[in-house]
């Protein structure tokens, strides 16, 4: 899978592809481009991981799983939050069984090995006279916090310089409170679908009107048609139609105080960031089934402005927030046709279930509208694997989709990774 | 698996084999040999599908699996039939998830394609100024009816011509009325095994008197020795024994005008074709426990002739007939280790069930004996897997399963496929 | 998976491994690795089977699966057991269904060819003149029987002398009456880790202090750190506390007239061959929640004398028992990612199960000890799938675990097999 031969095939077919056009089916399918995808897509670039309100005191400690591998997220006693492989240095064991807790040490249930808070080797009993404890601490990740969202940098490349990842982000996060929010709900949607499907997906309001009635209703049309998936995802000309909206929104927001405007990288960039603040139909203040509040609001709102917040942090992570909820939505890889999606909730640090807001009418719009997501992913994948199968064009309403493979095809083609300028 | 140096080995294997032995092992389970299997023996061939009268009307559909390929057969506006490749040519999202129905335009429920029942593209809202609708319609396969019977050819090879396939048939079918007949029931029955151990143990009736003791009732026990799975399929002198009964039946069908003889196919053929018409134990009439008939005459047959009709369209598909109903029986691989037997009985078309049969009585011995072929050819699966299996050498009494392997071997040497006639 | 590079790839990767540190992730994961190990390691070996107690009668037979392969012994008219592979001759099938049962022929379902109990082809009708019977019989394996206790030789090497290989156990299994006693109950535990993690896991006891309480409050705390895994498996100077308990215990056994003693093979030995008889902790007499006596004494043994004996027939084959019952513990792989525990209780011939004794109370230990010890192994092969996980350093209390690498190296390391002095 990793061998010089079939690297080179999964280079070729990489070099063959067409942006504008759906890749061909190999890149569904074949370990030996998802191992490559995995040394240049996903080593060495920082991943979001969770709110780090779930681990508010030292020894608090949680577990997940990043393309196959269990690490450990762990709070230290000098309140500084770590990732470490669940990994015992001695035979190997897996240390953590437990989902979530908190623990004074790292004991691992084998043989008792036990390491501090900070990954270093606290107490190897019987070890024979040339061992050298210092040599056998846990093997640590990358892990770095900003505005309560945490983010992991795995393998041993280190592509991405953090600060300068987030810096477009500074201005939005700080409006939107995700520094002062904490993790209402979290749910993991397993889809049988390529990764790349599910982001295709997920860049695309083509799909809105006929697969999400219930999202499409919160919208206007104008909205899905121009903006669906963010700035410039819709035709050429349907800005127009969707900017007189715009505008009505920004006054309302400015007067308030609030945050407007939108970003997004340059095409060439090695990123994949945007973010915006768009309106939604007549009426709606909030992505509920009746427009209506859900929650108290967060972070610097001062009333409901009718419009939402939506972050791309990279293909992988969108935040999309009312200003009195948000929801995260993480799309990771398990293996070339497995995709988790991973949906956090955040509210208000002070808001409190039943008191404060309903976690049903919370939750409702994504739920409904991400599982339809994964039927819709899981349909695609499995008429991609037909051998009648042939790479489509695609629609001006895909724009994002196309930019999308654009940025892809870009970070694939790139032998040698960029070297952060610090870690 | 489909590389010039697995191809040659999978060759190389089949160039080593003995007709009249057991395959090597690796005949039985190699994914190359499966590949190689699907590139000679069935692309390009006519396989059969199920009877037509499952879509009467202009806009019915029914969905169904090909060696892995989901197909659509929809009957258009026109009256004709057609088979479609369930992909969407757009995103490749498959189309119809039913597995049958009514419908005026295909549509695909990701974003909306649609398609008129002809395959043309008939609506794709927002697509570049520069697209082509004519060029994306979906993807057809070959399709061919004759006598009721519909018969599909995948991939892009066109070997056999229809026509010429199906002559050998002509007559039978018209006898037996297969084009004046409908669906009773149908049935899928899914063996762990490689398809040609399916076949094998379909092409001999050595293990017919142990294996099969309510179809060992319903037939003479010379007919089994000398004729069990067709003309001289038994020992060289068995079939003396039989003639005469042959003769006596013979004699009572003419004189009531109906087919009588059988056809083989010469030993070079391309085709593995057959069929024939041979008589019951004494005092049977029918393929039913107590050998009474089940239901309404079909085709021209004038009364009850004490005669079964079997037909081998090809070693995959094989029909065996009472003048009243008949059991279609096909068995096609899903891959190298998974095969699916599939029945499909027929009746007269204004036969009407509860008031011109019983079901459970018509399906019943089929419904018993293939479920027993299928234990049969999973425990022959078990142990050609072990270390210790040797391919063995065949009875007398397997002549036609030695003929199989002729056949298979002569049409998995041939490079080149044969070029259709026509289309 | 057998072909020279991929084997020249398994040879170099165990070419560079360390006793005394954990293997690479390689050797615990790839099927080229396990191909290698069931050449150089499985085939040719003497390998435990069961207690013949379980086929007293001519006819009498069961079904085994040894390394994917189904195996039929079965004892013969002449009172002798054999061993062959459960696959017949003519096309191959399975040709023993039931797990255990008693018969006067071997009877393959599918054609009924028949072969007498000692393997012969006994009938198969309808064969050409040619066909030579007595070619055509079944696949037989060695089969030796010594003190009860069967043990089988796969494939086509004959590496070890029965003989041989048994002389060190000849003055232990006839005191401990192995010969004389009968099967209490079997259990097969799967664990979904490699052979060789769960027997790194039996070869040290570094883990029973935490892993198994049970187990931890039978023997003395001396005893697990000095010999929990056989003589010399602790550090170095731990035997000395441990000795003045095996001093007070030996008298006491001598003075039964019971045997006494340990054996361990030499380093550089083919074989993994250890016996020893040691104490309980003080007041236990057998390997009971309560440490009081649960079944009448077996073999030669006059009283409970206060100590246990244990036998590692070889790294897959340990037998512990007290002098009231045994427990077999027999650990072999089903792939390189899967591994059958076999737990096989003795009691002696003459004991009735609630007259003699209870058979939870007789299971409790071993049940207990060796479900942990699954968990355990399951656990360590999920950190050492881990992208993270490195070879670590053994414990002084892990000497034979590193003596089993030892083993296990100049095993797999020897190109050509010895050959058996005599079968």
């Amino acid at each position: 899978m990793t061998d010089a031969s079939t690297t080179l095939s999964a280079e070729a077919l990489v070099a063959r592809q067409k942006a504008d056009h759906g890749f061909e089916q190999a890149l569904y399918r074949d370990e030996a481009v998802y191992a490559l995808e995995r040394e240049r897509l996903f080593s060495g670039r920082w991943l979001f991981v969770d709110h780090d309100s779930l681990i508010p005191e030292p020894g608090d400690y949680f577990v997940r799983e990043f393309l196959g591998e269990s690490i450990l997220f762990v709070r230290g006693r000098d309140n500084e939050p770590r990732a470490f492989y669940n990994v015992c240095r001695h035979r190997g064991s897996r240390i953590c069984d437990a989902q979530r807790g908190n623990t004074k040490t790292l004991v691992c249930p084998y043989h008792a090995w036990s390491y501090n808070l900070d990954g270093s080797l606290r107490r190897a009993p019987h070890m024979p006279e040339d061992f050298d404890p210092q040599a056998y601490g846990l093997v640590q990740c990358d892990l770095r916090t900003r505005h309560g969202l945490m983010f992991i940098r795995l393998g041993p490349e280190r592509r991405d310089d953090f600060a300068e990842m987030m810096a477009p982000f500074e201005q939005v996060l700080d409006f939107y409170g995700s520094g002062s929010a904490r993790v209402a709900a979290r749910e993991v949607l397993p889809v049988r679908a390529n990764w790349k499907l599910v982001i295709e997906n997920n860049q695309e309001c083509y799909h809105c009107q006929i697969g999400h009635p219930e999202f499409f209703a919160t919208m206007s049309s104008e909205y899905v048609l121009a903006f669906g998936a963010g700035p410039d995802s819709g035709p050429p000309d349907a800005m127009r139609e969707f900017e007189q909206r715009i505008a009505t929104f920004e006054q309302k927001a400015q007067s308030l105080g609030h945050l407007t405007g939108s970003y997004v990288d340059p095409a060439d960039s090695a990123y994949f960031r945007a973010w915006s603040r768009v309106p939604y139909r007549d009426g709606f203040v909030s992505l509920t089934e009746d427009g209506q509040p859900v929650a108290p609001l967060m972070g610097h709102a001062k009333d409901f402005d009718g419009g939402r917040t939506a972050i791309t942090f990279d293909p992988f992570t969108i935040m999309i927030g009312s200003v009195d909820y948000a929801c995260i939505i993480n799309m990771m890889p398990k293996g070339p046709l497995e995709t988790d999606t991973i949906l956090t909730w955040l509210v208000d640090a002070d808001a409190e279930e039943g008191r404060d807001y309903d976690l049903e009418r919370l939750k409702w719009l994504f739920d409904v509208t991400i599982r339809q997501d994964g039927v819709l992913a899981e349909r695609n994948q499995l008429g991609v694997d037909s051998e009648a199968y042939r790479p489509g064009m695609y629609s001006l309403h895909e724009a994002a989709a196309v930019r999308f493979h654009d940025w892809y095809l870009a970070q694939m083609r790139q032998q040698a990774p960029r070297l952060a300028k610090t870690s």
